[in-house]
């Protein structure tokens, strides 16, 4: 029986979205019913939900929302329903505009619309189906990311991880964190040091929670202290999540990645990046194509509400940095462990 | 005219201790007037001041308010003082245990104390003169490490620095910032980026703070982003200070230089360490033989006392690492700047 995780960040239960509110964890453990469409929207773009997987979950049942919301005889006939429906499941695509899986998990929907020849609440029955599907197949497809990682952990290995590709940011399971849950099941004697990852926090905040709710051992270290357990021979390998691949196998994730890569690269580390093939943008050839996003500055210059540095001072916060392909040892897919040349492991994963 | 910094950490004026809060800033520029030989022992201990070279001035200065609290006749003859005042340089010299500079400060007041042939109020006076010309003295030894320093950085230079060896923790010119500062004296379109070094955010709250006090162009990085930033090809060269360094140019500084200069070395771009040559100590022959102190590991969970990470985790906080010699481009010293073999120039700068 494989591990399972105590996380679920969001889950569908009687017409409602459960949604564990990410925006007070460590704090508080909390869930949010979400009851409406347009509080699903408000939700993904507020971030009480994160991750690119769990956004895109949300965004489905975002629709199976708005369609609860059209019973009861509002409009003329199942046309006028599934025209006013389509516009809502575009409406909620726009929530986060950069999230590739809430794009396609609307389309998702938008196809179940266009090709379902039920009654409203036929349609409904085949929205909520396609919204459970969609959460499951997240989980089943990290579950193989994490089985296919797991074989290349050592005994006992200390694995380094940078922000939070957990569970939480997806389905309940988590890509480079799933990595760490089927090693940990098939061996109880693996840690994991978390980067904080500033300017977020992501490693503090959410890595160590979940990490913790799991009962995995986890060590929280500062940004900067990497090379220094590095050097003392502490991390066996560092595994990461990713945010977008290149066809030649460079990868975009959170700020501070790369930094980690080199690291790695400098003390002989095997460095994984965990993703599902749907972040791979065979569409990009190299990394230079992929535009980095630049958040708050207030990220930078404030930790929870109070400024951290003087007035009056220049800030820059990329949001992303891209680990070119030769500094990453293998990416972890569902369809296995791609390696260099990527270019050509990345087009072959495509076609299995 | 060389540049003339408007910080001044702690200075001597009509036999009281003018001390900048450092615990406050950048929330508040406030001094504090230490008055007591104790008032100093506590302002040292809970860092009101630190830096090497600033708590070896406090310490001086320390030293001359023990000896003007003895006065008034309480003493029976000038032997008696001095016995007394001799005990209270040797407490005074524990109130940071690992501060090298403290001890030598206290140590070079206790020279005055015995060879002095003065009664109590022209021993005082010596005293005074000795904690002055401690502080010009460093003020000028920093002077000569920046200019040194000024000659390597190119016209228009970005210069990365981590952590705060500046003004703030010397007499008020810094080593690493000193270089900064000599370099902008030439040139006014050089700037600076500052990693905010956490955990205790040094470059965040400190760095930023004396710059822009003086003028001089800062960003804030957050420590993760340097590689980043240094692919872009926004870096020129990235200058640190050190805490120690060994006979063979490894030099121990705040926790995450290590993984600067590894970053560094993998962009090609020069990585200084700034330093008076009493920082090198020759009796150690590597970095291996430098120990590393663990500070609280409140430092990693909490910032400005809200915890950051979830409950009952592990945390590991080394508060310094060392840099190998093989990533140092140069060590600039006020003697010159001593490049490889480190093992040859560090015995020639000390026959200088």
């Amino acid at each position: 029986m494989a591990f399972e995780s105590k996380i679920r960040p969001i889950y569908w239960e009687n017409g409602v979205s459960k949604m564990l509110d990410q925006t007070i964890i460590p704090y508080e453990y909390k869930y949010v019913d979400i009851t409406s469409g347009q509080q699903m929207f408000d939700a993904i773009k507020t971030m009480i939900v994160r991750g690119a997987p769990a956004i895109g979950i949300a965004g489905a049942q975002g629709v199976v929302l708005y369609a609860q919301e059209g019973r009861g005889g509002k409009y003329k006939d199942i046309g006028e329903f599934k025209s006013w429906l389509t516009e809502k499941a575009d409406y909620m695509a726009t929530s986060r505009p950069t999230a590739v899986n809430l794009m396609w998990a609307c389309a998702e929907q938008k196809k179940v619309i266009e090709n379902s020849t039920s009654d409203i609440e036929g349609l409904i029955k085949e929205l909520t189906d396609k919204a459970i599907e969609i959460e499951l197949d997240d989980i089943e497809r990290c579950k193989k990311i994490g089985d296919f990682g797991a074989e290349v952990v050592p005994k006992g290995a200390t694995i380094l991880t940078h922000c939070n590709a957990g569970a939480l940011a997806t389905g309940g399971y988590g890509t480079a964190l799933g990595v760490v849950r089927s090693a940990y099941d098939k061996d109880n004697t693996i840690q994991v040091f978390a980067d904080e990852t500033r300017p977020r926090q992501q490693g503090a905040r959410l890595t160590t929670f979940e990490l913790a709710m799991d009962g995995i051992p986890v060590t929280l270290i500062t940004d900067g202290m990497c090379s220094y357990f590095m050097n003392k021979g502490m991390i066996d390998m560092v595994v990461v999540g990713a945010d977008r691949i290149a066809a030649n196998g460079d990868a975009a994730n959170k700020i501070g990645t790369y930094t980690v890569a080199i690291a790695a690269k400098y003390h002989n580390i095997p460095f994984y990046v965990a993703a599902p093939l749907s972040t791979i943008d065979t569409s990009i050839a190299t990394g230079k194509e992929i535009t980095i996003e630049e958040p708050s500055h207030e990220e930078v210059t404030h930790i929870n509400g109070k400024r951290i540095c003087a007035e009056g001072i220049n800030i820059i916060n990329p949001g992303f940095d891209v680990t070119p392909h030769e500094l990453i040892t293998g990416i972890i897919t569902e369809k296995g462990i791609l390696r260099p040349d990527y270019n050509k492991s990345i087009l072959e994963a495509f076609k299995k």
